[in-house]
């Protein structure tokens, strides 16, 4: 019962060929007769570019490619042009030029996103074209559809995300087989989950980014990645995660962003959760987000959260709706993506229980001392366990009742100018 | 930075106003302003019906009402039809005399989009209109638009999930506390997750609804209810519980949808998981769908599968969709379900592991005779363990190597002829 309809193709040039821009080009080669039958779309690659020549021979697609994306962008007979270049370089001029040049545009470009998507979004929507990102957070897992369409008729209260699959990989070694960060980061490297430089993951820039696009997608509110408070893993030590562990609880690096009376509660950190929280068996470099609803209560979102399977679906499912828009003359109505101007509540006024983990000489009066610094603060203590001395230097683990940000913060300043620490104090929000 | 156009209003009426029904008018009184502002829509109620005008009175609707259905399919204002009854008698009727009419629908029947899913939504693509079915599978989970849109780029490989409620706290409770049937569901039944008649839930038809609606969009297949395999949870017994987690696995009613070479294997039946499987720690009344797709590999989604609030959540977020389109004067242009016809995989053919419970008598020569029956039978047996005999009767639990189902059957079939059982045997798949 297929239709027998005439189907007008759709041509799209492709600037990125890399692990994703490889996996995608895969994709439509494998599936074109598939989307043409089941989508009613004719997608026809026409035009590609990337640096390297030779992941164009490897694709077999040498008479579509040349080096300069400038020659896909100009190219008068694409309707669509996929960006998987990355970063907010050069990748960012093509963006624009894109849609200036009148081209619908599938990104996975979360820096982009994450810094200007509004007045990408702006640019597109004044000339009734779409920017389309699904692939820019959490990988396949539709996220950005969930809030754009199914998930409209809530009033989101919260989006609690592990976004960021080298961390979580770490983290999860870390607490599983007691490996120190340092090893945890090497075996990312080795298995290809965490580049040479890894600071954009260890260092929570990549979940920040992603976390700032949540935001404005869920609560329609303008943000951008340098408003979002972040704290990445790197302090972070084995002894932490088996310290949560005796809490009944794990460690993830989380962004969050909470609806709160005082604002949009936005961040990024390492955050202890209950072990029996749906996030917490999230591990190994998946993803999950979890989003709670004023109808619909608590759902997650799980999936892998990069690699070039994951990140092609996503962008293909971006292509294969709009290519359908313009296949069949329809413009998309509303891409609301940070048009209105909620506040932010400052990490400041926070507030959540905190663990703390003070490495201290082993000697006589530091528990007074430093317990007198959060009574100075009116921080009420919840425990305090003392771990046995290794070499001269013993951990004392805090815990407090929920305290505001601010407080903590004073508290931990007030005990680094009491001069009893051994060295760098550890501290980690707790989420109930 | 609101838009300043004229926004047309899309007027909307209701059949329907039990717990969902009343979810969703309160969702439309309390965020209409919401929608208006972030969503493009002004959804104005112009008209309900129920039975009981009692419902209309709690939510302030007795302007608007009517006890017969028909008023508000033939009210010539009404753009869209949200039905809510529920069941193939008279829920029928109202559908597809609401298409008849020109309305847009949209609903939560699983029970029609199971069993007339085609004839209704052909006879609305052949009048230009649309029916929209979110709410019809797993409460507020957006899966159906996972799988209508986000993952389209797909080539859909399983589908497994837990999409009964009821069933899901019943086997948690009795796994958690030892429970057996009939008290968990009368614990099930007192919280208000177990209908006074649970046949629906706790005998895998309702699972068997969802399934038969999530193949055929995953599979753009035509299926119906009755073409699912069905088996519910009324055998099951605490012991089987526990057996289950001796070998590191859990036991959940599963619906499935695998694409096989020998054609879909559908089926929806109590199965042993992996502890560690993403669906392993879904426990109380949540649902979870797990997704497997050539690109995106894993993926899963979770929430409250039933209640007020999810299954208002999918039906306002289809509805704003819908009024979307209508406002832009935009027809969705595709809607596949079930166009081409693949073949099913007979449930005989499937092969996979089993766990087997054989209530013997507590004699010598038992284990020899039911062994016998495997071997004629060609089964290969991976463990055999015998629990201590009560009251004259020994429990035999066998498990096997991957077998045919055929075979298995045929093993059934020869120990109940070989008169050894002391009752009835109980047989749960494993997936690995």
């Amino acid at each position: 019962m297929s239709q027998q309809i005439e189907i007008k193709p759709v041509k799209v040039g492709i600037i990125g060929l890399g692990t994703v821009g490889g996996g995608v080009v895969k994709i439509l080669q494998e599936h074109h007769d598939d989307f043409l039958r089941d989508q009613g779309v004719d997608i026809q690659l026409i035009a590609a570019a990337s640096s390297d020549p030779a992941e164009a021979e490897r694709l077999g697609i040498t008479d579509i490619f040349s080096t300069d994306g400038y020659n896909v962008i100009n190219n008068p007979d694409v309707d669509i042009i996929i960006e998987l270049v990355g970063g907010t370089g050069i990748a960012k001029e093509f963006i624009f030029a894109a849609v200036e040049a009148g081209k619908r545009v599938v990104t996975a470009n979360k820096a982009i996103m994450a810094t200007s998507g509004h007045e990408l979004l702006a640019l597109a929507g004044s000339k009734g074209l779409e920017v389309a990102f699904e692939a820019s957070v959490g990988g396949g897992i539709p996220i950005i559809g969930a809030l754009r369409n199914s998930l409209i008729g809530n009033r989101i209260e919260s989006v609690m995300g592990i976004v960021n699959g080298t961390t979580n990989y770490m983290l999860t070694r870390m607490g599983e087989s007691g490996l120190d960060y340092d090893t945890a980061l090497k075996e990312a490297q080795d298995k290809g989950f965490a580049e040479a430089n890894p600071s954009a993951d260890v260092e929570g820039a990549d979940a920040a980014a992603k976390i700032a696009i949540l935001t404005t997608l869920a609560y329609n509110t303008e943000v951008i990645l340098d408003q979002v408070p972040t704290e990445g893993i790197t302090e972070l030590s084995p002894v932490d995660l088996e310290n949560a562990k005796a809490m009944g609880k794990v460690i993830k690096l989380l962004g969050i962003a909470n609806r709160t009376p005082e604002g949009i509660d936005m961040r990024v950190h390492p955050t202890m959760l209950p072990a029996d929280h749906a996030l917490a068996s999230v591990n190994g470099v998946m993803n999950a987000i979890f989003v709670v609803g004023d109808a619909v209560g608590d759902t997650m979102f799980y999936g892998a959260g990069a690699g070039s399977g994951p990140a092609a679906s996503a962008v293909v499912g971006d292509l294969i709706e709009v290519a359908q828009r313009l296949t069949y003359d329809i413009t998309r109505p509303f891409i609301r993506f940070g048009t209105e101007d909620a506040p932010l509540k400052p990490l400041d006024d926070v507030v959540c229980g905190y663990y703390l983990r003070l490495p201290v000489p082993d000697k006589a009066g530091v528990v007074a001392a430093t317990a007198q610094v959060f009574a100075d603060n009116n921080v009420s203590i919840k425990s305090m366990v003392q771990d046995d001395a290794q070499d001269g230097t013993a951990q004392l683990i805090y815990v407090t009742h929920p305290t505001r940000e601010k407080d903590i913060q004073a508290t931990l300043a007030g005990i680094e100018a009491a001069g009893v620490l051994a060295s760098a104090p550890v501290f980690i929000r707790i989420e109930d």
